[in-house]
């Protein structure tokens, strides 16, 4: 019934999402072709489910949600974009494809990466929803997405490269890089349903921990899975000698770890009810999930 | 009296500007030293000035101009980071000073431009202007950075190069590369000011020319004048075989197109008395400066 639900959202969320991208008809053709390319490749689109998820615990109408589920998987696929860069973390493949700066160049890749985040910004400027939920989405959105944010997050991943982080710097750089826009995601959604303070802050933390248990899942998934199963260079964070959970606190710790994530998403979602079935669906996956 | 007024509502603008970015001291300080670097590095500040000058035609408290002031510059400084990377101009010097990439690292610089784009939708969602105005101010400087404005023409830029453009080509290409961002210089100025959508539709015709002339006015200056007296690169163009207006009209040619621009610009703002001296002011020094 979850996946059904979540189907049905994906679908809505790319279908609205392709509304967003230029004509790859229409001049610069190269420019359009390389953001059409990041950002409509598949992914989970897991920021997006999170926007109607969190909006479907507070009753809001679905319509209301497709801005700002489409404007946080824009700065999600202009962050890969960059991320992937040759001067960044210098990947060729991305969900089994290849990444901007190999199908087009490194020019259309900078270039692609700083339009998707543009479009983000002017989708929810854009969008019918009342002025005063306009301005809340566009500071929660742009708070997360910046150098105190995942932006952030990813000069901290760097300046870490080859070096060991202490668990506490560890969790610090994964909260701005993944668990920003994973708690904007939350947020925007619980404000288009006009949630109030006290229940923000219940889902913040929900959503903290999310970010989190996602990245965890995925140290562990680095170790776990192949380069076949995962569409990328898998063992990589072990062979940048790159910090992860399981080098810092072994497979078992890690585990345990998640673990713990996972009591406390379920404790922050305990007494809503059905509303929150699609919440809590989010959060077996992202503990779950084998890819 | 014009110089005096653009010089305080520079150092007014810089302030603000200072108060936007975040503090080098603190971590990610590298990101952060970098952020600054290309956003403090001096620079005419015309899209600030700009903003100050169509929001005093308009009468509009100064107060209300910072954040659009500097949102717009936050924007201009993040594109000339991302343009003077490697694969794109591959610039060293920019202003006299080594460029950001050059004084920190490619990864650094690529990333202190998204967080400079970042930062601009953010100061324009923090400001304390009304939801409206904040919402007005959003959408039309996100139009004009992205695909279909700033990003778009450096894309039509890239494809152009090494090939001959037209003359309408040569002017499409402006007209978004640097003119979309001064027309929406002008255009949130105006906004802040309460323009009606006739007023709003004249200062564009304004600021349009503007923007062409700027252009014309730097392409004559990139064969009249020294490296030692711009700062960067002279001749770098014809080096790379790029389109100019020279190029296609012959020095005379366009020092003719220059002055029939200058004539738009002043029709535009014919019979609005000395309220329109500062954007006057800054339509002689387009066309007129020596850098």
């Amino acid at each position: 019934m979850a996946a059904e639900r979540f189907g049905r959202w994906r679908a809505r969320s790319e279908a609205f999402l392709d509304t967003c991208l230029p004509d790859a008809a229409t001049a610069p053709q190269r420019l359009h072709a390389a953001m059409r390319h990041a950002a409509t490749g598949g992914g989970k689109r897991m920021r997006p489910l999170l926007v109607y998820a969190a909006g479907h615990l507070l009753g809001a109408e679905e319509a209301l949600l497709d801005a700002p589920a489409a404007a946080v998987e824009l700065i999600h696929a202009y962050s890969l974009v960059h991320d992937d860069l040759p001067a960044m973390d210098d990947d060729a493949l991305r969900r089994g494809q290849p990444t901007v700066h190999i199908a087009f160049d490194e020019a259309t890749a900078i270039l692609a990466g700083d339009a998707l985040q543009t479009r983000a910004f002017e989708v929810l400027a854009d969008s019918p929803a009342p002025d005063a939920l306009r301005v809340a989405w566009l500071r929660t959105l742009a708070r997360a997405s910046g150098a105190a944010g995942m932006c952030g997050g990813q000069a901290l991943d760097i300046d870490a490269t080859g070096r060991q982080q202490s668990l506490q710097q560890l969790t610090a750089m994964h909260e701005l890089k993944t668990g920003a826009l994973i708690r904007a995601s939350v947020r925007m959604g619980a404000l288009a349903g006009g949630a109030d303070t006290a229940t923000l802050a219940r889902l913040d933390g929900f959503a903290a921990a999310l970010g989190l248990a996602f990245q965890v899942r995925d140290d562990i998934l680095d170790i776990e899975a192949d380069s076949a199963q995962l569409g990328k260079t898998a063992g990589k964070d072990a062979a940048q000698n790159k910090s992860t959970f399981p080098a810092l606190l072994g497979m078992d710790g890690a585990r345990a770890h998640l673990a713990t994530l996972s009591e406390q998403m379920h404790a922050a979602l305990a007494g809503e009810g059905d509303a929150a079935a699609p919440l809590a669906a989010l959060a077996r996956l992202a503990v779950e999930r084998g890819h």
